[in-house]
C-alpha cells in the first residue's frame, strides 16, 4: 500500500516547503499569448495488434487501421499544408516498417517525426530493461525506414512508467509529451532527489483534447461503443483552446489519422486548424519546437513524486 | 508475432516500391462527382441468435427484431420509393427463411438483394472449408425464397478473414462491401502476391456510417447502453457525405431495418436520402451498379498484405 | 439451433402463406388520428434488488431508487394532473409493498395500477411453475395493498418467454405491454397453431421511447455509465411522436419516476406531455383505455412464431 | 432476500401510518426561493489507488489526477472569488498529507473543508468498526494537515452503509452529503426505531449532478469511455438548477477539480456560478451554513427504513 507520509509534497517535517509544486507559467514567443500544437499518433495496424495479437485475423479490422497511413495522411498533410501548420507524427516503429512511403511523405512534407513505441505496446508495469529494448526497436525503425532520429516521445496508450524519463534521457530524447498535471510545458526532474540536476522538457497532453475518446470504435477491441458527431468533438476542441488561450497555456491536440482522418472528421478538424493558426495571439507549431522554447527558458525542473507501488 | 519485416508494403530491399499503396480515384458516370448508395442489413433475429443461442427464448428481444422485417422494411421501402433510389439489401439466409415475404417485398421493388451469411454469424478465426459451407447456405437460402444469385456480399459483423475474397471469386461474386481503408471503390488483388491477377470489387464501409453505434441497445447483446438521437446521427452522416462529395468519394451507409425502420429514424433518414438523391452532382445507385461500374473501369487490382497471425 | 425451416413465417410448403403478418392499422375513437400513453414503471428498490440482492446494503442505492415513489411519483401526479391526462403506473409487488401510500395516491388520481412482477425480477429462462408463482405473488401485493386487481402487465426488464401471454390469459389480463414488433397495438394469439382462438391486447413499446437508456446511472449495477441531457432524450421522443402520429401509431413513453421524477427531467418531459395531451389528432389515454378499445374493434389474432431453444 | 412485509414504510397492520414520508420543504433564509451549493470533491490519486492499487505505477494516470490538486483547485478558487461564492470541498485524508498547501489554500481562501474518506475507498459492506477506523484517519490527517475538524462528510464514491450515520453522529458531525433521496435538506433519524431521538441533517445530492458520469475518463479504472461537451452538462446542470429553483429545492452540484479544474470546463461552470450566485432569489452556500441552517428549523427527524442484508 502506499504511504501518503512518506509520498507527500512537502518536506519531512512538515516544514511547508512544498516539493510538487505546479508547473510555472511560460512565456511565448514573439510576446503571443499562447501556443498550440496538432499532433497525430499514427497507430494504424499496431494499436490493435498490442491490444490482441490476433486481431491479425481481422481482415476489416486491418483495413479500418491501415486507413490511417494509406489515406488519413495523405488527407491531413494536405490539410496542414493550406494552413501552413507543422505538426508532430508520432509513429509506432511497426507503422514505420509496414508503411515507409507514409513516414517518409510526412517528413518530406518538413512536420516533425517523433517515438511512439515499437508495437504501441502499453508499457504499465514493463521493467526498465523490456521497456528500453521497445524503445530501441523503435528508433531503430525510424532510422532505417526515414533516417529519423527523434528528439520527442510519446508513450503509447500514454502510460509513461516512473523510470521511463530516465530511460529518454539516457537516449538523448528532448521531451517526453505523455503526461495530463499542466496546462504549459515544463521542466521535468529525473527522480525527486535531483531537483536541480538533469531533466527532460514535458508536455503535457489531456484525455479531453485526444480523438480516441470520441471516434474510436473497434469491436472487442477498444472504445465505448458509440461514435460521436465530429461536430460535438470539435466544438468541445475550441473551447478548450479558447479557455487555454486566455491563460496562457499550450494547447496541444491528439489526432489519429485512422480516425481524424476521415472526410467529415477531417473537415470539422479543418475549421478548428484555421482559427488557431490564423490567431495572432497563438504561436502554432511543432512540439520539437515548443520543447527547444521551453529549454530555452532554463525554468526549475519540476519534481514528480512517484508513489509506492501497490 | 507479427514480423513487420514480412509484412511491410514495399518490395523487399527497400526499393521503394510500394505494395500497398491507396486506392485511386474513380471517374463517376455522367460526369458525376461522387457516388452515394443507402444499404440494408436486414439481420432481423439472426444477428443475435449468432451472438447467443440462448436469446430466442427472449420473446420480447426476438420481437424487437422481428420489427425489422415485419414493419422497418416496408416503412423504408416506401421511403426509397418516393426517391427513386434503388438501394442493396444485405440479407442473411436464416432471415430469408424466416420472413420470405419480406425479401420477396424487398426484390419486387426493384432493390439489389445481396449476401450477408447464413445466420449472420461471425467468421473470425474461422477456417476456408467452415466459412464456405456457410456461404453457400446463405447462397441456398436466397436462392430458395427468392429466387436470387447474388452478386454482392457483406460479412456479418464485417469481419472479413484473408481467405474470404478467394471464396467469394470461387463462387462468382461480383463484389464484397466489408472492408474500410479507402474513400472509394477499387479491385482488390485476390492474394498479396498476384497483383496482375484475379481480383473482385470492393466497396468499402465505414463504422462511421453505420446505424448500430449509435440506436443498437440489445441488454446482454450489443450496444454501449445509451441510444442517440437521428438528429445527431443522421447529422453526422450528412457531414461526411458532404465532405465526400468534395472529395470524389463514395457514400455508402448502412442502416439496419430493426432500428433505423422506426419512425423518427426512418423520417430522419429520409432527409438524408432527399438531399442526396437530388443532388446533381451524386450518382445514387445500388452497390451492384456502382461495382459494374468500377469493373468497367478496369483497375489495376489493389493488393492489401496479409499480417501473420498472432 | 434453431431450425429456420421449421420457423418460417410461411405455412410449410412455401405456398405463400404469410404467418408472421406485420400488425394491421387500428381506427382510433373519435376521428382521432393515433394515441399517445404515458406510461411508468415505479421499479424503486425491487429494480436494484433483483440485479443484486446484496445492493440492499447500499444506502445511498437504496435512496436513490427511492427517491421514485417518494418524490419522483408525487411530482408527475402534479405534472399529469395540470394536463389532464391519465395514466399507467406499473407497479411491482415490493414496491407496493414498501411504498402503500404512494400506490394508492396514485389509484386516487384516478390513474391505472398495472402488474410489473413482484420484485422486478427478470423472467429470461423460467419455466412457467416459477413465473406463475411470481406473478400471483405480484396479484396479491397490488390487492393487499390498493384493492387493486389490475388487468395490464409489463414484464419486468422487458422480458417475456413465450409462455407468458398464456400465463396471463389465465389469470384474466386483457393487455399485455413488453414487445416491440408494431407499431400499434393488436391482438397477440395464444400459440402459433391457434390463429383464430384466444388471444391477449398488446400494446408494444420500444427501448427508444424509455428513460432507462437516457438516465439510468446505477455504478456495478446497470447503465452506460454516461448521463443524457433531458433536453436530448425529450427532443427525440418528440421526433418519434410526430413521425407516429404521421403514420397513425400508438406513440408509448415509458419513465421511471426514480430517474423522470428528477426537476429538470419533469420539466423537458411535461414540454412533451403538454405538447402531445393538447393536439386535437391524437388520443391520450391510459393503457388500459388503448387495450380496451382495440379489443372492441375486434382485429383477428397475430401470431408470432417461437424460436427453438438455442 | 429483503422481506417487504417487514421493510415496508407503514406500521404493521396496514394502519396507513406511513413511516417513510418524503423530506417535508424547507424554508430558506432571508425570504430565498431556493438554495445553492457548488461542492469539489477533491479526490485526486486516492480515488484511482482506491480503485486498484497497482495504478500508483501508472505515472501519467497519476499526472492525470495530481492535474486537480495543482492545476485544477487554484482555477476553481479563483473562479469562486470572481462570484463572492464560499464552497465546501471533500478532501480525502491521502489528498491532505500528499497535497497539504492545496488543503490549506483552500482554507484559506474562506471554503470549507469536510471530511471525504481517507484513500477515498469504497465502504460497501464494510463493517462499523472498520468503516470507523477509516474515518478518524481521515479525521487526523485534516487535522494534521490543515488543523481542520470537519462538521461536514460525504462517502467515497457516495456509498453510505446504514450504520454509517450513527458514526458520523458519535464523532461530531453536523451532516452528511451522499444520500439522493430529496431535493431539499432534512434531519435524518438514526436508526428507524428512533423517530423523535438523535439525528444528523442529510443534504441530498444527486448522480444527475456530478461532472464523474459527463467528464471522467480513466482506462482500466473508471468511466464510460466517452467525455462528453462542457457545454452539454452545463446546459443539463443549469436546467436542473432552474426547475429545482421553481420549487424551492436545494441544487447541490459536484465537482472535482481533476475533470472541471480544466480550463473549457472551469469556464463552461463559470457560467452557472454566476447565474446562480447572481440570482436574488437563490441562497448560494456553503453546505455547513445549509446545514446550520436547517439545523435551526429543528425538523421532526425522517425515518429511512434499511433494507435487510441479500
Amino acid at each position: 500500500m502506499t504511504d501518503p507520509t512518506t509520498s507527500g509534497t512537502e518536506a519531512p517535517g512538515g516544514a511547508g516547503v512544498r516539493l510538487m509544486r505546479p508547473a510555472e507559467p511560460v512565456a511565448w514567443p514573439d510576446g503571443r499569448r499562447a501556443a498550440a500544437a496538432f499532433t497525430f499518433d499514427v497507430d494504424a495496424e499496431s494499436a490493435v495488434l498490442a491490444i490482441d495479437p490476433t486481431s491479425g485475423r481481422r481482415m476489416s479490422v486491418m483495413s479500418h487501421q491501415a486507413y490511417g497511413p494509406l489515406v488519413g495522411v495523405p488527407r491531413l498533410l494536405r490539410l496542414l499544408e493550406r494552413h501552413g501548420v507543422r505538426s508532430t507524427f508520432f509513429v509506432p516503429g511497426f507503422t514505420a516498417l509496414r508503411h515507409p512511403s507514409t513516414v517518409r511523405d510526412i517528413a518530406a512534407a518538413g512536420h516533425e517525426i517523433a517515438h511512439h513505441g515499437f508495437l504501441h505496446e502499453s508499457m504499465v508495469g514493463l521493467d526498465a530493461a523490456t521497456e528500453a529494448a521497445a524503445l530501441d526497436r523503435g528508433l531503430d525503425a525510424l532510422e532505417e525506414v526515414a533516417g529519423v532520429r527523434p528528439v520527442g516521445f510519446r508513450a503509447p496508450m500514454w502510460e509513461l512508467n516512473w523510470h521511463t524519463p530516465g530511460l529518454l534521457d539516457e537516449r538523448g530524447f528532448l521531451y517526453d509529451s505523455s503526461l495530463m498535471d499542466a496546462d504549459v510545458p515544463y521542466e521535468l526532474a529525473l527522480g525527486p532527489t535531483a531537483p536541480g540536476g538533469r531533466s527532460i522538457v514535458e508536455v503535457p497532453v489531456s484525455w479531453g483534447l485526444d480523438d480516441w475518446e470520441q471516434y474510436c470504435y473497434l469491436p472487442d477491441l477498444s472504445g465505448s461503443g458509440l461514435i460521436e458527431d465530429p461536430a460535438k468533438a470539435v466544438s468541445m476542441w475550441r473551447q478548450e483552446f479558447t479557455a487555454l488561450r486566455e491563460e496562457g497555456g499550450c494547447f496541444v491536440l491528439t489526432s489519429h489519422p485512422f480516425l481524424s482522418g476521415r472526410p467529415g472528421r477531417a473537415a470539422a478538424l479543418e475549421g478548428l486548424v484555421a482559427e488557431v493558426a490564423a490567431d495572432p495571439g497563438t504561436w502554432t507549431a511543432s512540439l520539437e519546437e515548443i520543447a527547444r522554447h521551453v529549454r530555452g527558458l532554463a525554468l526549475a525542473p519540476r519534481s514528480v513524486l512517484p508513489l509506492e507501488e501497490g
